[in-house]
């Protein structure tokens, strides 16, 4: 029974549970209009305490295209935070409008706070560079849905693995299905970090590698997740002029990658996907991101217990 | 009736007028679902030239819960009120959009002009630091709710009773009622100005006392309305220090209180009310702030006529 | 077939295309309530990279009126383009959420760039200096419901015609009508530019005459367009002190005028126009701004294919 919960971290949900959204998440995408009242009379509050606009969207045209009602801020200085009330008091107060709430906020640990004082179910919607569970619903569904499966694939991640809190997510989703490889892509100042390694890998018999360049691995892939490079993130500049092209992923890389392994981006790209290869069929991050909606809709729809 | 009214002053309304909205507050309270459609077409504008979150949530989800839609701006900023337009042409404009005004603005009188020039009926959410009648209404709704009457009740005001807008406009609205007994508990620094004990509490023979503890009269009262106490409004920090303590509510203080009275504050606060509290059952701020929607919704549902 | 397209010019559409957005305008200012429902379960995505308030709220009730919902932003600053995304990118992740988009840019272009890229109608809100289409639609769709044609007119357009947008693409609109005759009332400093009185009036053979003074040619006119005269537009203080008086319609002036002479603005004013007008039958600017909301709810529907 999700009906009543929050969901702060990606790993709060057992198997089953995630399951239970990704199959209801299939029949609204099958039949979105099937839906479309699904949750008359309902209120999302999205309290972005910093911007985030395509999550915002993202949360707000889920819940408007289930027939609920939306009221929210999206900019701190908008906020009685400047008051000094607490999350706690706040959170308390919105329950008393709202039936389900969405938090942004840049300190870690905010929408946990919130949800232990809340009468309504609360969704972190990214707390810092901590957690951001529904993009992590949303890469998991992008690929059973294109995939076919989440077991027996190879996946290649690719970019910065050291502070990219989408891939720490996705690799302890992963982990939970049998015989996936991972293949971990990154220059080696931005290497996943050892308690993701140790603490997550090994400790679930994942197999997995580490490579500096995508060429090298790129046929073998099912799935590549490509994500942003900061130049800031690099040690010096030699090594990011030296590295940076074997983290942008262009047609002539792309040319010796399966015909059928998909392409995801959590978005904003910046560079590190070429434009050309926007119209390869195997370019699946636009039809990510609206999968993205189709999956809070569910995710809405379960802890608001309205479906 | 009220069809077509604006609500600027919180004595804008005759007692048999308030009593409508109550008596529909009521029923709403009872059934709110069978007022989810009472306002189906309607729009809401929110014009919030100064940023509340709280009282514009709770505009917003009472247009929603009834049916109705919202437009609005949060932030001065984003209005064109930076082009040099009047209050009076920027209400004409919005008359065209919407069917009913919920106004904040940080000058005093500025909803009053708008109601003025508007076709449509206008609320005052705030004007500076004058008048708040939404907030009046929730309150007496809040003791009519709960304490099941208006008068025969002996009210506590504490804190700021200088400066605090909601305070004054709670006496002056309770001074509407029969035999009640108003205790004002606040330092020197800030008791209730001449203009009301005189103007408004002898004017109607209402029986009042000022003191300046808490502790001291908690045990006589049924209702305790709290407020911030800001340092800055302080002559010295010596006096501040000394006093501060007795306008904060604590369990050590509640434990003399009647077992019945009810504990409201217009929120938000800052450590006025110690957190320990909030689980006591006389703790009823966070039920005030739900009436508050509720009120509002039959307010609006009274002004715009559908109810 | 209107519909998928984008608005991005206000050439964009033929005059069949315009006649048939203002025949179904004029069917809903007929029988709102008949159109409440048109676009149910439809979102309006509202992208205002600088702040219009009123444009926003024009299309955003018109949407709600139809029976749509809204997403959107109001501000620069709440949005993903300080992470580097393009246009482009940014459109094909709103087309995932909304089924039509109202763009505001500071830059030229920029909607057009958007509709290259979107997967739903892109209807340019205002682009820099550049274009404002919707605005020229309700200014025909005005003309055309109080005067009953947009041919057969003399029109004249008063106050900054070098650099006012909306009268350009107003010229542009009417040249496309017979018989209409335009009166330039400016000072030398802020005259129509050569390229619309060659390649527009010229070129289609419109008659039209450049004169300095509202008083001159006041009683000939059947529609007169104000717009604003700033300060800053001036070469100097002397000129504009010499010459603003005449760019100010007031009571006096206004004496001359026929009886059935209609004054539009497209908003806000300043001092341009006295508000001592403002109850003259002949003032037909607020009257403007509402049919701004019925026109886009015409426009949009169209897009979109609802109706």
């Amino acid at each position: 029974m999700l009906k009543g919960k929050s969901l702060i971290d990606p790993m709060d949900f057992s198997k089953e549970e995630l399951e239970e959204i990704f199959a209801l998440a299939d029949k609204i995408i099958e039949n979105p209009r099937e839906y479309a009242h699904a949750a008359d009379g309902k209120i999302l509050a999205t309290l972005f305490y910093e911007p985030s606009t395509r999550t915002r969207f993202s949360f707000e045209a889920a819940m408007l295209r289930l027939g609920g009602k939306v009221i929210g801020f999206s900019e701190p200085n908008s906020t009685s935070v400047s008051k000094g009330e607490t999350i706690a008091d706040t959170i308390r107060i919105v329950s008393c409008y709202a039936d389900i709430v969405a938090m942004r906020h840049p300190k870690e640990g905010a929408p946990k706070i919130a949800s232990m004082y809340s009468e309504i179910p609360v969704i972190n919607a990214g707390d810092g560079g901590h957690q951001h569970p529904t993009q992590t619903l949303t890469d998991l569904l992008t690929i059973s849905k294109i995939k076919g499966k989440l077991s027996n694939l190879t996946i290649g991640m690719c970019g910065d693995l050291k502070f990219g809190r989408t891939v720490h997510s996705l690799i302890k989703a992963l982990s939970r299905y049998e015989n996936n490889k991972i293949i971990l892509i990154s220059p080696d100042e931005l290497k996943v970090p050892d308690y993701i390694k140790k603490g997550i890998l090994d400790k679930n018999n994942i197999e997995y590698e580490e490579v500096k360049r995508i060429e090298d691995v790129i046929e073998s892939l099912d799935v590549l997740y490509m994500t942003r490079v900061q130049k800031e993130r690099f040690f010096n500049e030699e090594d990011y002029i030296r590295l940076k092209d074997s983290y942008i992923l262009d047609k002539n890389k792309l040319s010796k990658a399966k015909d059928d392994m998909i392409i995801l981006h959590p978005l904003p790209r910046v560079n590190e996907i070429s434009y050309d290869i926007d119209s390869d069929k195997r370019a699946c991050y636009f039809k990510q991101a609206k999968f993205g909606m189709y999956v809070r809709m569910a995710l809405m729809a379960k802890l608001m217990g309205v479906l």
